[in-house]
């Protein structure tokens, strides 16, 4: 029996008790399977307390600075659960692969931002650099991408990617609530941050997709050609219309190799009833991949929570301790290709498109007139009578008129084309407010 | 660039040439990844053809014998396509790990009848015994539960295992066709073998099923344990009823580590209708583990097919040519616990039970008295009235006389009294023919 691994763990909040839960608990089972023992020596954050979450902290070498644990002798896996793009995080990461030390990390944004550079680290010193737990919590996706499915061209990437936008958005439709009472619930019960913006904005999932997207394709990781909308302007009727006419509202992280550059997006979406992707539900997250001889593949399960995160943190670990070390991005980290965006306005794909549309003769047929002339084929059409309609200050000094909700789906469509004819039907007055649109993946 | 991996590849039928495809499409791709290039130096098959699948054999050194291949010290990996539980195939792998020669094999007969000797063999040499692709053709479950979950304990582990009972499944309840009539247009597909029995009979997920028990509880594999029933006796009329009861029929591999040993059964199952693995339809797989931190997670795709069953095996390949070598089970194969057989009788769970009630004043009461004496509790009835009752001849010698289906759920009940139950409504002659019980699950 070789000898055993030395972990220090830097950051103790839910995930970092959640990885010491899970060696207590299945501590002789991984050293079975591992053939050694996994130890946990040092610990690091930010205040000292004797025991977190039931565990003694004095069975541990305290460290006030991560960097100082990351560069101590006495450990060969540095575990970062710090969190933030820069910082201490990314300051430890740095000093550990510099040592040589291996890293597992679940710190999606460091990656996101500076994944590149830190496997290149990792690589010149042999280090293993893991983070399954940095996308979609339990989900094993990272390894299913860079080792399960090295002989395959990925086609596309697409994902449930933020458990807490997927909670809202099933809530929503469950139990017919807006966006804001949900969101309100979700930060009550832990859900949702207090300031949520990160998760609903669709930042979170969009850190998630810029490393799926360089696994899937071969490019440098590249966060800032993400193109981000978040859920926060999803309503209940969206969610209403959507069901009549056979489709559910997801936020999904997509990425695409157009031929012309990767496409890269994070939006609500509609996505059809009865898809697999569609029934992933509440707080489970799902990543389906497209790959040229695998064909579709699709991984769900927790994408976030103590223990399912620290499920992934440990299965790092355990690749580590038995030698399992592969290139952190799947290839080489110079061999990455540069990262080409496709640009956003260059997407193809169907609409939903929802508006108030003033309610008098001939406004219908000024729409269509509208997206005809953009080449933009109309599939369905929903269009409500006064029943639900709604009084609407039309334009600040307009005289108040009545409005009827209009909703339509497209065809595939250009999305330059769409956002050209929208703004149109804006500027010509022929709806309250702004025409708002929501892409469909027919998958 | 280290040196170039040398692989034999034994057996040329479809998915031996799906290898080839693969190698011939992406090797560049391969090679970037895995810092090495994969090289098909030899090939061994049943009869000699110069060409195959578009290949030019004369590329590769040719061996009638594929022990003789395996022995060859021109090849590192024997990729063992030939298929069959002994014979050639076991020989060849026997061969290829004695002399210390990695083994990718696609074999789940071989594996649920020998692997823990095989995988004792692997590692006294070192050698790796890869077999991603006897488990549901593209997905990657065997590196999920062996590598990926290595810090869980499984509760259970589930699945569709078999491509050509969804298929049928799925068509007889699309397009309202009986079992027979879609079984014989599946052959004429070439989904369905001639002799569909192995498939239909449920035996081919069984020997998934016994692998994947392995991995989840750490137990050494024991085919014998497993209990099969396959989808012969499904009707059309089942699946009608089912669906009406809010479930889908699908062909599940199951086992659960019961706390006084495991079960494993494969059999049809009801399962709930928007439950994901209820979505999982056509030649789609899919497996669910539960893991004590990692929670539930599902991994669905296509569960054959030349293609997606080659990209499992050069997922395989890749993985020895990057050095990744772990315990093909798991766990070290001394260090695998013996089988322990939960008895199918103790089996609790919920039942849908079907009969041909004799039409006649008393038989529900009757029938639900049994029930009610056998401690089974009944949650819903479906009656249907003689509008679709049909005259059936009770018993050899006796009148004919009326009969009408009758269905029912149950809430949880032991096998045991179901099956008592049954076979007292049986011989008090209370129904036609006998009373069918399809297990349900409500995952």
């Amino acid at each position: 029996m070789s000898k055993p691994l030395k972990i220090g763990l830097a950051g103790l909040g839910t995930v970092g008790t959640g990885v010491l839960d899970l060696l207590r608990e299945n501590g002789a089972l991984l050293e079975k399977r591992c053939g050694r023992a996994i130890e946990v020596t040092a610990v690091s954050a930010r205040s000292r307390k004797a025991r977190r979450g039931g565990h003694d902290m004095s069975a541990y070498a305290w460290f006030d600075d991560p960097v100082e644990m990351a560069r101590s002798g006495d450990i060969d896996v540095l575990v970062e659960l710090i969190g933030g793009e820069d910082g201490p995080a990314k300051a430890a990461v740095e000093a550990a692969l510099a040592a040589g030390r291996h890293v597992v990390t679940a710190n999606k944004a460091l990656l996101a931002h500076h994944g590149v550079e830190l496997a290149r680290m990792a690589e010149k010193s042999g280090a293993a650099l893991n983070f399954e737990a940095a996308v979609a919590g339990a989900i094993p996706i990272v390894k299913t991408m860079r080792e399960s499915l090295a002989g395959n061209r990925a086609a596309r990437v697409f994902g449930i990617l933020n458990g807490t936008c997927n909670y809202i958005l099933t809530k929503m439709e469950d139990e017919e609530r807006d966006f804001a009472d949900v969101l309100k619930e979700a930060q009550e019960l832990g859900y949702a941050e207090a300031d949520p913006s990160f998760d609903v904005g669709g930042f979170d999932a969009a850190h998630k997709l810029a490393i799926l997207t360089s696994l899937a394709f071969g490019v440098e990781i590249n966060f800032a050609d993400v193109y981000v909308e978040g859920i926060e302007n999803v309503t209940l009727n969206d969610i209403r219309y959507a069901r009549g006419l056979g489709y559910r509202i997801k936020l999904l992280g997509v990425a695409v190799d157009t031929g012309d550059g990767v496409e890269q997006r994070v939006h609500p979406t509609l996505v059809p009833l009865g898809s697999p992707i569609a029934e992933v539900n509440g707080v489970f997250n799902a990543v389906a991949v497209r790959g040229d001889f695998a064909g579709d593949i699709m991984l769900s399960g927790r994408g976030a929570g103590a223990h399912p995160t620290a499920s992934s943190v440990v299965g790092d670990i355990a690749d580590i301790a038995r030698g399992v070390i592969v290139p952190p991005l799947g290839v080489p980290a110079d061999r990455l290709a540069p990262s080409r965006r496709a640009r956003m306005r260059a997407h193809e794909g169907g609409y939903y498109v929802a508006m108030e549309l003033a309610d008098k003769p001939g406004e219908v047929a000024a729409v269509a007139r509208i997206f005809a002339g953009a080449g933009i084929s109309i599939e369905s059409i929903v269009q409500k009578g006064r029943a639900i309609s709604r009084v609407v200050p039309l334009r600040e000094g307009e005289m108040v008129r009545e409005t009827a909700p209009f909703i339509l789906i497209t065809h595939d469509t250009l999305e330059s084309a769409m956002r050209g004819a929208l703004e149109r039907i804006e500027r010509d007055g022929h709806c309250a407010g702004r025409p708002r649109m929501i892409r469909i993946e027919r998958f």
